[in-house]
């Protein structure tokens, strides 16, 4: 068994090629077996560990992303969440590799913002608002950079310092972008093209008012009941709302889950997902309209980037 | 992450390693947490992945084995089943290392009926009587010899060619042992004192008629509804029948599933599983009478060994 750290994927496995391995994927779905993934607790409050194996049976591989969550890590300098991905040879029974999963996982998320952006935002975007500069958010950046002609990214993050500090850090990668931060996030909804949320909000963090006709919103935060990201009330005004995920979504984003029982949203009559934007190859937006995407991922995503960086590893 | 091969596993982990590992770990279950293992057929017939989780919240860290079942793998020389081990650290929540898990199963197996010969035999057995010289037998052979006086080895296989290989193989390796290869298996059940089974059978391997007063049986053949290794016409006969993992055996075990249905064992009145043998620490023989052991194998033996071995491997 081969093992790669995060840097060798980093390094070897980026935002195009993520979008174009799972835009293949979801033209694929067929070849795809996976099952609800295992959630072994392990100690207080969410400490657990998290197993979400998946196959293709096409190209005879299959994945495990094996994933532990530990809380209090952040007190000792360690991230939170940390994943590992191995891959199968189905056709040997061989296990071959190991890759880090941290970079991928954000990888993967934020290619299916590029992906959602790509087929429902306006064509001319140049205004993204970023929610949230914590661990998830570079990443997506990127997948709305790889698909629209953004020319200035406005930040609105709740501790003010931590912007400050991820736009230090990225603002020499992207000279051509003009980065703001601005302290009240209504002048970031008003004003965005594109509003991207990632946070780990249990309540709304915009007011669904502020937002303009012809905005496209990606929503990556809310992956558990009790997060709330988006403002619901929006919802009703959207022309479209479009899933990665339709079973994760009602399982998981506490803001659809309430808007579902109060009658705001009705899963029941819902059947827009990326796969359909993707094999369908339509963008399902009217100029004017608000469009939502919503993301919690799933492990066939995770299938899709790790048999693409493996690809990319193994013949470098 | 570190990565260990068979041999490194083999070379620091040892049967009686295994053995006082599975007995502490069955004197302190409850600090295990184990889900019901994950199955994804991959292709035609039994070719599948086999997903198998478990955490030890004492010692904070957590397996998963990772199998794969490749039916068709021995016409290219490969092994059939593949199975490797990942560690997590809960306490930092850190994959620490990938063990090659192929010898670990096998081992851990061996241990289980060292484990019940050890509790369920009479101690003066000398005669071991092998049906079934396959991949699994060599560890089934050490497990018996690191409890009892084995003096005398019988071994019967359909394909007698393939007893006088295993006998080339392991005879070298312990001088003290005779070893006997026979033609007729009713010769080695009627003078064994113990007799082990590991067989793929999918009808029984012996004749209850044959089996002696005082004899003690370990089966570990029948892993599937389908294989029927022991003659069930014995299990009325016995005075103490042990499970490995009674949930295990009455979803696995073919010839077990056979007698309850017809009412030659009812898995409604049984309770003696290897956990209650070694936490009350008694032997539930009496001299002259006939004794079952069964084991389908369950994650949290795999927990046992993997992190022995760790434990060994990491200090070495």
């Amino acid at each position: 068994m081969k093992v790669f750290t995060e840097a060798e994927v980093k390094a070897n496995y980026h935002m195009a090629d993520a979008i174009c391995d799972i835009e293949q994927l979801l033209k694929n779905m067929d070849d795809i077996s996976q099952t609800t993934r295992t959630v072994i607790p392990t100690g207080d409050g969410a400490k657990s560990m998290l197993y979400m194996p998946c196959v293709h049976l096409g190209k005879q591989q299959g994945i495990i992303k094996i994933t532990s969550i530990t809380p209090d890590n952040p007190q000792h300098q360690r991230p939170t969440t940390q994943a590992n991905i191995i891959i199968t040879d189905l056709k040997t029974g061989e296990h071959i590799a190991s890759l880090d999963g941290n970079y991928l996982t954000r990888l993967r998320t934020g290619a299916l913002s590029g992906i959602a952006t790509n087929y429902m935002s306006r064509t001319d975007s140049q205004i993204l608002g970023m929610i949230g500069t914590g661990g998830m958010a570079y990443e997506q950046l990127l997948g709305n950079l790889e698909v629209r002609p953004i020319q200035k990214v406005l930040l609105f993050n709740r501790t003010i310092e931590k912007a400050k500090t991820f736009v230090a850090q990225v603002a020499d990668k992207h000279p051509e972008i003009e980065f703001e931060i601005v302290s009240d996030v209504s002048d970031l909804v008003k004003c965005s093209d594109i509003i991207n949320c990632q946070t780990q909000s249990t309540t709304p963090v915009f007011d669904a008012a502020d937002v303009q006709n012809g905005t496209h919103i990606n929503g990556i935060g809310s992956y558990r009941p009790e997060m709330k990201e988006m403002d619901n009330r929006l919802f009703p005004k959207a022309s479209h709302i479009v899933f990665d995920d339709l079973e994760g979504v009602k399982e998981e984003a506490g803001e659809f889950i309430e808007a579902d029982a109060k009658g705001l949203f009705s899963f029941a009559n819902h059947h827009d997902d990326l796969k359909g934007c993707v094999v369908d190859g339509n963008t399902v937006r009217e100029k004017d309209s608000i469009t939502i995407f919503k993301c919690v991922g799933a492990a066939y995503f995770d299938l899709a980037v790790a048999l693409g960086a493996w690809n990319k590893l193994n013949t470098h």
